[in-house]
């Protein structure tokens, strides 16, 4: 059962088995449902995926809630940070819709590319193992690979700052720079995904993983990924208000970036890329001197500071 | 001073300032002398960087052994692993050169992009911190960022295991898979160059870094890497003896994976990408069943083994 925020758009992927703005000629299995109602997508269900970006995550959840099951197990694919209170999506739904059991699904998963069958690795975090172990049996498939951690936070961390480490990774490349000088934001990202992470407790190892650097990778080298195209045309020398106008897909990171450097902050936590993209975004620094700035920070020994 | 082992390539590059075959276009800066004659090039050196691919590391440092003083700093930036012996290249130029102190240079540093002025970040490794020290001041330059690492099993078993890694995600690349497929590679591929190199006594800390993951994703992801273009054409169905015999290129990685099995299978340590890239390489597996095959592995817990 999927459910569809525009009553036009359910019926016409009800109808056409077809959702040509966001899959683009991919059939859809005839045994999915598609509504509008949000009383009748999770009346009865057993689990639901919260597929909303997180400015709509609180809301649609909220308006969703009344009709939930007590025991229903909600499973958030949404990647950021709530502005205004800096909670992780699975906080959210943990203060929204209180006592029901949270997953998260994360990982290296760019849509078309799991509809089109190629091979895919992805993770579902929880603090309830088992729940973990039934949603692990439930989404897997012939080409889709899902591994369990109970690392929540860490997940979620990842997910949630990839995509300003994407926005960077991009400005890279649109500014004509190339692999050396990506490779070398993708690592010192890694290094901030993990801090921030750990500092709100999340297990350093979720960041060598897929939901870490898995997703870290593709998200800043696919020419698939929203928030590396937005940051393409940033290093091209276009403004942000321009770019977000000629797309209606969502750039999570360009919300997500201040509300990391807020987090950052509160915590003592460096959060160099972060902060830069900010600085970009805000147009307080020109895309020109924002990568060399990152990249002369520090003539460190390279483990400086990681040690525990 | 720069070594050329063919008299006719060291005088065209003297003469023409550039080397068309390797860096087309680049011009040489007017102070670099260039000689085939071993002597007259490490004579008087205080630093000799030994950049000979793997298989012929310890021929060329034989010959240049006689000729070098007894306290010359010795920097390698070959990866790969000494077929017959399985020795990492600071190993064998202890046993060629005894009592010289040796470094290792390793990162994410695709030649074309240094001489470009890409914002370039690199690895200096060294037991000796007062050298590792002297060569950063002595390579670090506007757009070359060098950082020291006392670690040099991890830089080299990284620097080294990489470049299969790069065959593998090259593979699935050509066979049409796109970048959550390779994403996923890329990560189990660096829980593999951990497992190597910690067995061996490296730091695991040095895998999440430049010469770790920065040098694994710039190899995986760039067209400019020829173990990746190699591990291309062997997924779009041309045979290995076809694909060497069109290129002047070295491809490490082709003679790195069956001494990395070597390595591992003596220690005890599972690599599975290095086993599946060894016998694509062979003939033994098709290229259509490597990539599925490493991808449906295991159904487990995502940070299984990886417990210290």
């Amino acid at each position: 059962m999927l459910w569809a925020r525009r009553p036009e758009l359910a019926s016409a992927i009800e109808r056409t088995r077809r959702n040509e703005d966001y899959l683009p000629g991919v059939e859809l299995p005839d045994r999915l449902r598609v509504t509008a109602e949000l009383d009748a997508a999770v009346k009865g269900a057993e689990v639901v995926v919260v597929a909303v970006p997180s400015h709509g995550f609180r809301s649609v959840l909220e308006q969703a809630v009344p009709h939930l099951g007590a025991a229903v197990a909600l499973v958030s694919v949404a990647k950021g940070l709530e502005e205004g209170t800096t909670l992780r999506m699975s906080e959210v739904a943990a203060e929204v819709a209180p006592g029901r059991p949270v997953a998260v699904l994360s990982g290296p998963n760019l849509a078309r590319e799991v509809v089109a069958g190629h091979p895919t690795a992805s993770v579902v975090a929880s603090a309830d193992g088992a729940l973990a172990t039934e949603l692990q049996r439930l989404f897997s498939g012939a080409t889709f690979r899902v591994y369990t951690n109970p690392d929540v936070v860490g997940c979620e961390v990842a997910g949630a700052l990839k995509n300003v480490v994407a926005i960077a990774a991009g400005v890279s490349d649109g500014l004509g720079f190339g692999d050396n000088t990506r490779a070398a934001l993708v690592t010192r990202g890694l290094a901030e995904l993990g801090r921030l992470g750990v500092a709100l407790g999340g297990d350093p190892l979720t960041f060598s993983g897929l939901a870490g650097m898995g997703d870290l990778v593709a998200t800043c080298t696919s020419a698939k990924s929203r928030n590396h195209r937005v940051g393409v045309e940033l290093g091209r020398g276009r403004r942000l208000d321009e770019i977000l106008s000629g797309t209606r897909m969502v750039a999570e990171g360009v919300r997500t970036a201040p509300v990391a450097v807020e987090l950052g902050r509160r915590l003592g936590v460096e959060l160099p890329i972060a902060e830069e993209v900010v600085a970009v975004l805000a147009g307080q620094h020109t895309v020109a001197d924002a990568i060399p700035r990152l990249m002369q920070r520090e003539a460190k020994p390279e483990l400086h500071g990681l040690r525990p």
